[in-house]
């Protein structure tokens, strides 16, 4: 019990891990613990528009661990891909710190699913990814582009890098954002 | 697709929503939707020493639906009896409004997991309770007692609160803090 009082505790400081994305209505950042629960409302709610069904439970699962590795590295922009190799051996030395905190199976449970996301290759992967990478989209449409503005990004970089997952992993998805990333380019909500 | 994204949008106002605990090592205070995140993964460690067995999966759900009601209502103590028959009638408002946005099947399925944790009946939902008692507990004991001490909040109203869902639904999980509540006494972490 020890083991998983201690892990419980060591992930409070994902809480204190802050995204580039406030909340609508807030003047904070974000953090990747509220992130991290509200993808999962959104791939439940989003399951019967994945690319190929998915267990959306391992879905579940995945979106709550894929962030944990941040707890050493901090959130990075996905626009960022300077430093992308040294930042992924951080999130693997945390997480493999962390979930060994746990008694087995669970650790290797946890690892395995954080892998999974990693490695993008099932379905439930790449539905995952989709609803990660959507999910700062929906909030700046609705946010007048706060984090493209504060950061420098430009339409065609979220396009880049936005377009490739989603369609992937729900298509539907890409359909709906596509012409609101057009109309929000005319409305002046990107940088640079 | 426009209601999935109008119902994960409204879902926002739950990052607003704050608690009476403080995040270890950080000023602010707990928000409820970083708070259902570590209730799921605390669920899903604990779950080989559940009282009975549970659909783990059904619990982790239930827990992310479980304090969506609270964007109404905002979060009151579980130690506030004064006010409840009002407060639930505010959540049931809210979440019959707000699951009531997403396409079914989906918005009844939220709306039968989030009736199923009130009802705590199930053996997912009495481990949920447990579960959700139980992480402020942790947090406290951690913390200084920090909410107690701040609230006014005696260690006999702690376990009174406490001990009754957690023994029901992780029996494990109260043989780990009993002995810890009464330390915690000795040490000044309660109130008045």
């Amino acid at each position: 019990m020890q083991q998983i009082v201690d892990f419980i505790l060591e992930l409070e400081k994902l809480k204190a891990v802050t995204r580039k994305v406030r909340p609508l209505g807030l003047d904070r950042y974000e953090n990747s613990a509220e992130h991290s629960w509200q993808l999962a409302m959104l791939a439940f709610s989003l399951a019967p528009q994945a690319g190929s069904p998915v267990d959306i439970d391992r879905v579940i699962r995945m979106l709550l661990v894929h962030d944990i590795g941040e707890i050493d590295t901090g959130d990075t922009m996905v626009f960022v891909e300077e430093g992308l190799k040294e930042r992924k051996a951080g999130e693997l030395g945390a997480v493999t710190r962390i979930f060994g905190r746990l008694p087995e199976p669970r650790g290797e449970e946890l690892m395995s699913l954080w892998r999974e996301f990693e490695e993008a290759q099932t379905p439930e992967a790449r539905f995952a990814h989709a609803v990660d990478r959507a999910m700062p989209v929906l909030l700046n449409l609705a946010n007048q582009g706060q984090s493209w503005r504060e950061n420098g990004i430009s339409y065609e970089r979220v396009v880049a890098r936005v377009r490739p997952p989603v369609q992937a992993g729900c298509p539907a998805l890409w359909d709906y954002l596509a012409p609101r990333l057009e109309e929000a380019r005319g409305k002046g909500f990107f940088g640079a």
